[in-house]
This record gives structure tokens, C-alpha cells and sequence, in this order.
């Protein structure tokens, strides 16, 4: 890539940024949209806007961002999202940092060598752009400049480790006083307890659980509840919940039809049978309002068949004091490790229903296959791709599929599938690539929504390094070696050298086209707010059709994270090599933390809470791609024939030895909560009732039967009598 | 070594062992040496033999061991020795059960092959003995009888898989019994808190501790011991004690010469001087007690001093109830991980005090400082002998020191100097090794006395595998492969294969000794017996004194678990290819296991109490020699030229995997006490007071101040008067 197509392409993506941030200011300011622009300030019962006028600055979201601060973000979104600003921010720091010193001592030590020329005049056939003058590869091999270089990579390392020891810190902070609150969490009173052993002869699962934990924390116990299997009640009340909706939905067209046209109305039909295509037509509203009385009763019988033979081997424990909760989820309770489990209780919302009943052996063997799965995904990756694109190549089509000869003749669309053909099956795949990591995630048999999402986040990150970043340099190298590699062994290594500042310039564009594309689309919603606007205009008629419609869902940790630290790595990688990348991560970085400020604070709603048990995952990758960087420095001064290479060596072993301190000091108050946390007093005495029933999952919740009732047979109540 | 020679050498050892046995035989029975042979039971006020009579059969103590229950073992010698005899019994089951099926297998098949032979037509530099014919090395290269032999392979790591994990089991279950206990243990209702952060202004360490263990268990905290500096507290109360020793000794010399000769009697006198040989000379009587009065002085105004200004930065927290301190010690207590550590507390016996204040971080850099060393000294360590070895030859010793010429001229003198010179350094290095290793692991900050036992029993193990197995095996090949190697580069291979069974003769050579004579010299106790009646005529004056010289100490775990470990490694590893081998170790562990009962019932006194932890180490290090034994064969497989070879790569897999699941399983209720195992009911209500007394050092019990004084000071109760 030249350096005039860079500046187009560079160019092509400033301008439409500035086209999505003035639509946004403009749209954004209209009322109607105002659910699609603030949904999480509507959702929390907050005016849109501050002050409320509608006559507003349309850029006043930039100096709302800029100085919201970081218990606004908390208040608004919750530790999770503060922890994700905190790793931005540091990364923002690390780059800020080291631009400051890398561009005015690194540029011009590069620009006034001529390593570059030299290289044109012998080796002709490897083109080099204007931007290469700027990098490490116009410096001749060997010279004393590379000293300069030397001392920044030193620099940078310094800088990453000052910077993520702090956030580190700070994240720690922040998530002890998330857990010192004094409101009451239902989560931090309750432990959840699997691989329980076989019940004896005559004792029923809740008599088992609630005298174990009884004769162990005879002061703090307060009741227990058995997990049960919910497959089925699940699927009838996602039915009738079903049925609800288009009942309210028929109602809702009758009545408009009312309003508009004969008094009387007309009652909307459908069919009955598939899809609604075909089958018997019926009146909606009767049909609906029979099809919910029959499966009530149906869900009825299902709960209280569920609730009183399909418990299973794990229950949740509640306590009256956080203490005992912090501290049971701590200790070892059984003499064998894989009987009575106990292990901290995720928030109900994000609890896994269908994970909690897996044997302790079993959730290790799905761990390791799942992890041999995702290695075999990321590593052969590029095969099946490969091959899927080689069978779609026009000439492939034109053979085996006949029919299309005609439409492929055409100049305009055989054009755009020969430009395209190719990407299709690897832009399907990527798409997929989220959600089939995900769901890989969940059936390693973790219990908590917020654990699934960072072990997929974790694949992820490991996936896009591997092949977007080694893939894009090793692969081009690789491809130039096989047509010199015949002539000359030995000029692997010249390649590999040359190659690493070649692709500096593709993920410069990489980069500038990821953030002024990715962040415009992200600020202005365009994508959400047609969907909203066409689900209003022709299928919602009610409230709740229209809520669904506008919800905003979460920031989308899995797949945001991932694509950042892609961006650090390669930043973090080229930050010497070729030191005009880092404006461009600085840039990224800071149009995230702006454009991601407003959206947290205003857009979307977060799905769980986990007190930021990300940050540690995010603090070892970041120190994972300090690492690639400082092994690519070393195999890069290597191939610059410089004598002093050895004393880069250090510096890995530094960062193995800075992330196993950190790992040692913070990791632990994690993946625990200690106890000086968990001892705050509490603003009121805890409802326990509540918090029990808040864990009861939505399909086992009766509406018809009364409390009392329903507890009883939630709890199994005991054939003697004993516990209640 | 031939076989011939090798049947004289078995020979000797078995008369040897004869001797000492009937020497013990009748030596036993003699009423004088009942506190050499019986001191165990003595010290727990039992008669010596069963029944009291003396006309005793002498060999009543092989039906005594055999007839003793698992049950005698813990009363008698606690659950530590208990899983030595676990460990025992298991390698002695797991030898006898590949014995079975081993020898009828293997020796017929490799009986009637010829490979020896064709061996020796083609290579005559390399000898072999009958026995070999008996082994592996006999089968001809390619031969398809070596099935028979990759089907044993299996069956030995098959039996090896389903002992240890019954062991495992059955350990587990020990270690849950005894801490079951309704006998109230002190440790169990301590805790041990280090790193504890700076007092704030105006709070004492003491007011530190007790406010926020009260916060965080107000129902079960009794009270807190802070631990001090007790260095010169510690020296002061030796001289003291040493005094009185000597007083003690001083006056029941001058009572004997007053019953003896004239009624006044010659009161002893000393020198003051350097170790008594110089200086004036005083009366010992009084002189002793004006150092007593002097010391105690001294110490009580030390104490006070260490109590008040020698605090350090952790503590003991004591509880009113097990639970509670079982889940203390697992729970994470501070936000950060190195401040507020808290762990088990080990047995006051055996809690190493100046080990208690060392930092965190210092902790785990000593640790790995520690690990280095033991690596270089393992790997290293033939350097420096050979070294001095190579120095004290006869000729060296001649050049160097002129003056022993005459001396060394002597013929006799000469021989013995040139056979046992250049093994002395070796000698003397490996007799004070495990007393290096011992405080190395001391060093390395451990805060109870059996850990740093387990962690010194660890280091010896590798040594002993990597220096004398591994050792004499490849160094054996090594040195008649230089030889050769000039002539074929591919003879190494052969050497190698040649050089394993090469090498069993000397190995069996080497078990048969060490069982004859070792336990021969174990059970007569020849040694302890000849220094006890020397001490008891010429030494010894008090009681005390006696009581000294006969104390057995304990079965001694560091240096007596390694050495079996190398037998089973060795006789592993030569299982299949020379199953002879097999009924030595039979015969070693069965031996072990009769003698070393008799040992622990009737003899040694343990020194402390771990519940059994050592156990996870044995079973590691099992599992560790049975992988060598897998790579072994692997190794010679393929030496042999076998096509199949690969069918036994699945076998080191296995074993990993088999560890893995242990470790699973059983490792954390070592590591940990199960709450279910330490919500047992008590026998009776703890005492409070007296599990808080027995955790004072003896160095800081004041014997003259009153009870209560002293608890004041060693509480420094607080000015405030707060908290008591």
C-alpha cells in the first residue's frame, strides 16, 4: 500500500466519522428517538437530558462524557462498566506516555538514516512506502542508532508496568467498596452447593442440605433451596408467556380497529397452523385466551411435578450475614473435594440454571475438552475457511452450479462476487465466532452468566490475536519467503524484518478504519434506531412490543474487550518498530473512552454484575501483549544484526515476574470476597424473605397459589416436619 | 560384578543381619536395656513388655508387630507414623502383586531365549553375569516375546494406579478421624495471622488484632497472643536452663561422695574459663546458683522487655470453637492477599517462632532463593566431590603435605587410605546433607516443624533419585561409552541397553544391603544402646540426665521416607527388565514393615503431629517413580528394537492423569480441615485458658509471676482497658 492510497483510505474513514457525528447530533436531539439515544436514563426514570430543555447544545454529550465521573459511571452502569473505563484509561496512559517520549526521540533518529534506500537499490523486488522512512527499518543494521531503540522499548515496558499496577490498585478498590455497600445484595447471602452425595433412606434433599449447613452454622443459617431440573416447566412457560404477548398484541389491533373504523370493530384471525401459514383460521383473541387457560393449568401441574421429583444434586444456601456467606464460599467443606461443592452464589439473574446440577469430574472433563475444541478453532482456523472460499471462486460456481452462468455473465455483479465471494464465508464465520464461543463457554458447566461471558471473552482475545495479527504478518511473510526462499535460505530473516515494518502500514489503516467507522456507528445508532423505528411503524401496537423494540442491551464485554487489546497488541507491537502508530491506538483509544462514556452512561443497560472480576483477566492480557511485544523486539533486533541484543533479555522476565506478583497481591480478593469486606454494617436488616425469593426463577414463580402454599412446595417441606 | 561375588556379598549381608537379630533377641529381654529398647511405652507409664513377665519369648515382638492393630500404631506413635506404615504396606502390595505375576511371566520367557549369547559372540568387551540370563537383556532385538513383556509393563502401573488411590482414600479418611477427635487439640482452635498491617496512632498491636477479629467473629473470638522477637529471651533461658542442668548435676555428685566417703563429703568444683579448662577454679554448688539468680533476674527483666517492645507483625488468634478457626484458616481476610494472612496453626510443639514474622513477599523470594540452591546442589553436587576427592588422593596428599610421607608409607595405612579416601569427602558430604536440607527449609520461612520436615524429605528425594539412581546408571553408560563411542556413534544406543540390566546386579546388590544390615542395625539398636550405657557410667549423675541419654527421638521421616522412595524407584524401573529385583523389595519393605513397627509401638516418641499431611507427598513422589519406570521402558522398548513400542505412550499419560485426579480429590482436605470433619461434638468444653497457655514458648512461662500479671504483660492489655 502506497502512501497516498493510505491517506485516501485514511481520509475516506475521517469523513465518515464526521457524517455519523453530525447525524447524531441532529437526530439525537429529537424527541421520538430520545428511547433509542438515552434508553438507560428512560429505564432508570431520569429526564433524557439533564436540565430537560429541548433546545440543547448538540455537542453537550462531549463535555457530559468529559466530566461525568467515575461513581456517575458506577451509579449508572455499574462496577463492571467502571472497571472497562479503568482499562481503558490505563491504556490510553501507557500509550500517551510513551508517544511522549518514543515520536520526538524515535522519528527523527529514523528519518535522517537511509537504510531504506540502501535496501531499494539491492533488493529491488520488496516495495517500501514514505511511511517506512519513519520506522526502525531505515536504520541500517548494526548502527549505534539502535540504541535509541533499545532504551524506548525499555520505556514503554516501564510505563505499562507503572500504569497497570495502579489501575490494578484502583480496580481493587472499586470492587471492595462495590462489596463493602451497605445495601443489600441477595447474592452476597447466598452460596450455591453442588455435587451433593446420595440422600439417605427416608431423608428428603432439602432435610439433607438445611441440617448439613444447620449443624455447621447453627446462628447464621436461614433456609435452603433445591435446584431442580427446569428443561420443561421452562418450555411451557416460555409458551404461554408467548401466547400473553400475542394476546395482548390482537387486543391491542382489535381496539385500534375499534377506534378507527365500525364501532364494533373487526376481531383479528390467524391461522393455526405452521408459522401462522396455513391450518385452520381462528379469532385471535379467543384462540389465544384458550390456548393460556389450557397451558396455566399445564405449567401448574409442570411446577409442582419439577419442584417435587426433579431436584437435583445442588442447591443455593442462604445466610443471614454476609460473613458466613463470604466465608462458607471459602472453605472446604467436605473431607472429599468433589462432594459439597460450595463456591460464592452468582446474582439470580445471571444464574445458569441448567450448569448447576454437573458433577464436579464432569465440569473439569468439559473444561479441558472445550479447551482442546478452541485450540484445534483457532489454530486450524484458516482451513476450513480456505477451503469453503477455494469452492467459491466464480470459476468453482460456474462448473458446479450451471444455472447461474447466466447471472455471473454480467459485468456489474461478477465484479462485486469476484471482490467478494471469497470474504463471504470468512465474514459468516466471524459473525458466528462470538456466539459459538459462547456457547462453547457455557457448556464447560460454568454457573454464572458473567463467568461464560469473560472464559468466551478470554477465546476470543486469544483467537483475534493469533490470527488477525500473527496471521496478517507471519502469512505475508511466509508468502513472499516460498518465492525467494529457493534462491537463498539465509533471507528468511531479511524477509521476516522487512515484512514487520510492511505491515505496519496495513494495520495503521486497520486501525484508523476501526475506530472512525467502528466508534461513528457505535455513537450514532444507526443500525438500532431504523430497527426501531421500522418495528414501531409496522409491527408493535403494544407498550411492552415497543420496550422490546428500543431495549438497548448491554456493552457487550465479550466481543468489545477482545477487539481492544487486539488493537493494544498491535499498537504495543509497532509502538518502536514504527512509532507513527501510536497516535493512531492514542486516537482509538480516546474516541472510545468518549464515545463509550456516553453510552454507558445513556444507552445501554447492563445485563449482570460481577464486581469487576474482569479486570484480572484484562490486566494478564495486557501484560500477555507486552509480552508478544517484547518477544517481537528481541527477534526484531536479532534480525537487525545488533550486538547488544542480549539486554532486552531481562525484560520478559520482568513482565512473567510483574504478573505473578500482581497475581499473588490481588488476584485472590477476586475470585473471593474477603471477609474485613464483607463485614460492613448494612444500611437495614436484610429481608431475607426477599432475597430468597428473588433466586425462585421466573417460570417456577406461581401467580395463582399462594405464598405460604408455594414455599411449602418449593421447599419440600419435609415429610417429618422437622425443618421449615 | 559376577555372580559368584554377588552371592557372597548377599551372604554376608544375611549373616550380618542374623547376628544383630538374635543379638537383639537376647539383649532385648535384660531388664537395664528395657529404656533403650521400650522407651516409648515407658515414656507413656506402660511396662515395657506385655504382661510384665521377664521369661519372655524373645522373638514375641514379630507376633507383637503383626498382631497390632492400625488403631495400637496411632495411640502408640500418632497418625503421621500410621501412613508411613500405609505407605509401607501399599509399595509392598504393589511389589508383591507385580511379583506374582511378574516372576512366573517374565522368567521363563526370558530364560529360554538366547539373546546373551549372540551378544557376547558379537561384542566380547562387554560381560555378563548368570543373573542376567534371567533378564530383559537375554531376548533377542524385534523378538515378538517382548509382548510379553509391554503386558506386564501395564499390569505393574495398573496395580500401582488402584493401591495408591485406596491408600489415598484410606489416609483420608485416618486424617479425618483423628481430626474429628472429640479430644480437644490446641491448634485446632488456634489460628496463625501474618502480615499483619501498621498500628495506627495510639493502638497497640494486641488492641490491632483483637478489634478486628472481634468484628469479624463476635461470637467465637476468645482472645489473641501477639508474637514476639524472642531471640535473646530465648538464649538467656537456655543459659538458664543449662545451669540448672549443671547445679543439678553438681549436687547429686557432692550427695554421692557424701554417701560414700565422709560425711561432709568433697563438694565438686569447676573452672570458670573456656569450656571449664581454664580460669579460676570455684565450688560448683555455689557458683551455679549465683548464675541461676543472676539469669533469672536477667530473664524475667528480658521478658518483660520482649513483651512489651518486641512485638512483632503477626499473631495467634485463638477461638472458642473449631469450626471457626478451620474456616478462618481458608478464608481470605484483607482485600489485599499480603496483609492479615491467616493459616492453620501448627502444634505449639512444633510452631518454628522465628520463622512467624517474615514478610509475605520475603516468604515466597526466599522460597524460590531456596529452590535454586537445592537445584545447583543437586545438579552440581558430584563437581565439588570429585573435586576432593581428586585432591586427596595419595599422590595429591603426598605433594601438598610433605609431613605425612612416613605415615603414608606404611603398607597397611596405605591400603586403607587408597580404598576409603577418595569416598570420604562423599561420606562425610551425605552424612551432613539432610541436616542441610533441614535448614535450608527452614530458611525458607515455613512456620511449623513438620512442614519444614516434609519440605527437607522433598529435597533429599530428588536428590537421592537424580545422584545415585540416575547417577550410577547413565554414569555407568557414560564411562564405558566413551570408550567406544570413537570406534561407532551408534553404539550408544546399545551401550545403553546393555547397561541397564548391567547396572540391576548392582542395584540388587545394593537393596540387599541396605536391608540386612540397615535394619539389622534398626531393630538391635546397637549404637543408641553401647552411647546410652557409656553416658549412664560416666556421665549421667540425675535423672534428667538418664532421661536425656536413652530418649529415642522420632522414627526421623526426613531422610528414612527418601531412602525407601529410592528402593522403589529402583526396583521399579528394573521390574520388568530384571524381575528378579522384585523379591528383594518385597523383602526390604516387608522387613521395614515388620521392624519399624516394632520401632514405633516400642520405641521412637514422635516429635509432632501433622495429620497425615505428608501423605500427598508420598503419594506424588509414588506416582513420580512409577513415571520414571514408564519412561524407562519406553526408552529400553525402543532400544530393543520393538515395532510396538508406542502402545506404551498412553502409560506416562495415564499416570498424569491419575495424579491429577488425586490431587483433585483428596489434596485440599490435607492442605485444609474440612468443616464437616471439625464440626465433630467435643468430649468436653474446651479449656480456654490452658489451649491459650500451651502456645507460650517455655522462654516467656514466668514461673514466679503471678498467672494474671502475666497475662497483662504478654496481652499488653491495653491502656484504654477496652478489651481484655
Amino acid at each position: 500500500m502506497d502512501f497516498s492510497s493510505f491517506l485516501t483510505s485514511l481520509g475516506t474513514s475521517f469523513i465518515i466519522f464526521i457524517v455519523l457525528m453530525l447525524l447524531f447530533a441532529w437526530i439525537s436531539t429529537r424527541q421520538g428517538n430520545a428511547v433509542v439515544y438515552y434508553p438507560n436514563r428512560i429505564l432508570k426514570g431520569l429526564e433524557p437530558w439533564e436540565g430537560g430543555s429541548r433546545t440543547r447544545n448538540p455537542f453537550a454529550w462531549i463535555r457530559e462524557a468529559l466530566s461525568s465521573s467515575e461513581q456517575n459511571v458506577i451509579s449508572m452502569s455499574g462496577i463492571d462498566t467502571a472497571v472497562y473505563f479503568v482499562f481503558l484509561s490505563t491504556v490510553l496512559g501507557i500509550l500517551v506516555l510513551s508517544g511522549i517520549v518514543l515520536l520526538p526521540a524515535l522519528l527523527p533518529v529514523a528519518a535522517t538514516d537511509d537504510g531504506v534506500k540502501k535496501h531499494s537499490k539491492t533488493a529491488s523486488n520488496v516495495t517500501f512506502s514514505d511511511l517506512d522512512k519513519l520506522s526502525m527499518a531505515n536504520i541500517e543494521e548494526k548502527s549505534p542508532r539502535l540504541w535509541a531503540f533499545v532504551i524506548t522499548t525499555y520505556w514503554v515496558s516501564v510505563v505499562t508496568y507503572f500504569l497497570s499496577w495502579k489501575a490494578y490498585k484502583h480496580v481493587s478498590a472499586l470492587r471492595a467498596n462495590a462489596l463493602m455497600s451497605p445495601e443489600v445484595k441477595p447474592e452476597q447471602f447466598a452460596v450455591l452447593v453442588r455435587d451433593l452425595p446420595d440422600v439417605t433412606q427416608g431423608q428428603t434433599r432439602k432435610e439433607q442440605v438445611d441440617s448439613y449447613f444447620k449443624s455447621l452454622y447453627a446462628e447464621t443459617f436461614y433456609r435452603s433451596m433445591v435446584v431442580t431440573n427446569n428443561k420443561e416447566v421452562d418450555k411451557i412457560w416460555g409458551e404461554l408467556e408467548g401466547y400473553k404477548k400475542k394476546l395482548a398484541h390482537a387486543e391491542a389491533i382489535y381496539a385500534e380497529s375499534q377506534k378507527k373504523g365500525s364501532s364494533a370493530g373487526t376481531r383479528p384471525t390467524n391461522k393455526t397452523g405452521f408459522l401462522g401459514l396455513c391450518g385452520k383460521k381462528v379469532d385471535s383473541i379467543e384462540y389465544y385466551t384458550e390456548k393460556i387457560n389450557e397451558l396455566t393449568q399445564k405449567l401448574e401441574a409442570e411446577q409442582k411435578v419439577t419442584l417435587r421429583e426433579k431436584q437435583q444434586r445442588s442447591a443455593l444456601v442462604f445466610f443471614t450475614s454476609r460473613v458466613t456467606a463470604a466465608s462458607a464460599a471459602q472453605s472446604l467443606h467436605a473431607q472429599m473435594v468433589d462432594r459439597w461443592t460450595v463456591t460464592e452464589a452468582p446474582e439470580p439473574r445471571q444464574l445458569v440454571w441448567s450448569n448447576l446440577s454437573i458433577k464436579f469430574f464432569e465440569r473439569i472433563i468439559r473444561q479441558y475438552i472445550i479447551y482442546i475444541v478452541v485450540f484445534l478453532t483457532i489454530v486450524f482456523f484458516m482451513i476450513p475457511i480456505g477451503f469453503i472460499s477455494a469452492l467459491t471462486t466464480l470459476a468453482n460456481l460456474k462448473k458446479y452450479l450451471p444455472f447461474l452462468k447466466p447471472i455471473v455473465k454480467l459485468d456489474a455483479i461478477r465484479t462485486v462476487l469476484e471482490a467478494y465471494l471469497p470474504q463471504l464465508a470468512l465474514i459468516i464465520f466471524l459473525a458466528l465466532l462470538p456466539k459459538f464461543l459462547l456457547f462453547l463457554s457455557k457448556t464447560e458447566g460454568i454457573p454464572s452468566g458473567s463467568h461464560v461471558v469473560r472464559a468466551a471473552s478470554g477465546k476470543y482475545f486469544y483467537f483475534t490475536v493469533f490470527n488477525v495479527f500473527i496471521g496478517v504478518t507471519v502469512g505475508a511473510t511466509l508468502f513472499s519467503t516460498f518465492k525467494s526462499i529457493e534462491k537463498d535460505p539465509n533471507s528468511i530473516f531479511d524477509l521476516l524484518a522487512k515484512s514487520l515494518p510492511g505491515s505496519a502500514t496495513f494495520f495503521l489503516t486497520f486501525v484508523a478504519l476501526k475506530f472512525f467507522v467502528g466508534y461513528g456507528l457505535e455513537l450514532s445508532r444507526i443500525v438500532p434506531l431504523i430497527i426501531y423505528h421500522l418495528k414501531r411503524k409496522y409491527l408493535c401496537k403494544t407498550e411492552a412490543e415497543l420496550k422490546e423494540a428500543w431495549f438497548p442491551g448491554d456493552l457487550g464485554y465479550a466481543t468489545r474487550f477482545p477487539g481492544d487489546m487486539l488493537i493494544l497488541t498491535i499498537v504495543l507491537c509497532y509502538s518502536v518498530i514504527a512509532p507513527v502508530i501510536i497516535p493512531f491506538g492514542v486516537l482509538y483509544f480516546a474516541l472510545g473512552w468518549l464515545i463509550l462514556r456516553n453510552q454507558a452512561l445513556k444507552v445501554y443497560v447492563p445485563a449482570y454484575e460481577s464486581y469487576g472480576k474482569m479486570w484480572p483477566h484484562m490486566h494478564t492480557r495486557v501484560i500477555g501483549a507486552l509480552l508478544l511485544y517484547q518477544a517481537t523486539m528481541l527477534g526484531y533486533f536479532g534480525v537487525m544484526k545488533f550486538y547488544y541484543t542480549p539486554i532486552l533479555i531481562p525484560l520478559p522476565i520482568l513482565s512473567l515476574i510483574f504478573a505473578y506478583v500482581c497475581r499473588q497481591k490481588f488476584y485472590k480478593a477476586f475470585s473471593h470476597t474477603a471477609l474485613e469486606v464483607a463485614c460492613q454494617e448494612l444500611k437495614e436488616t436484610p429481608q431475607m424473605e426477599q432475597i430468597f425469593k428473588s433466586y425462585i426463577p421466573p417460570s417456577l414463580c406461581s401467580e395463582k397459589q399462594e405464598d405460604e402454599q408455594f414455599e411449602d412446595a418449593l421447599s419440600q417441606a419435609s415429610r417429618t416436619g422437622s425443618f421449615v
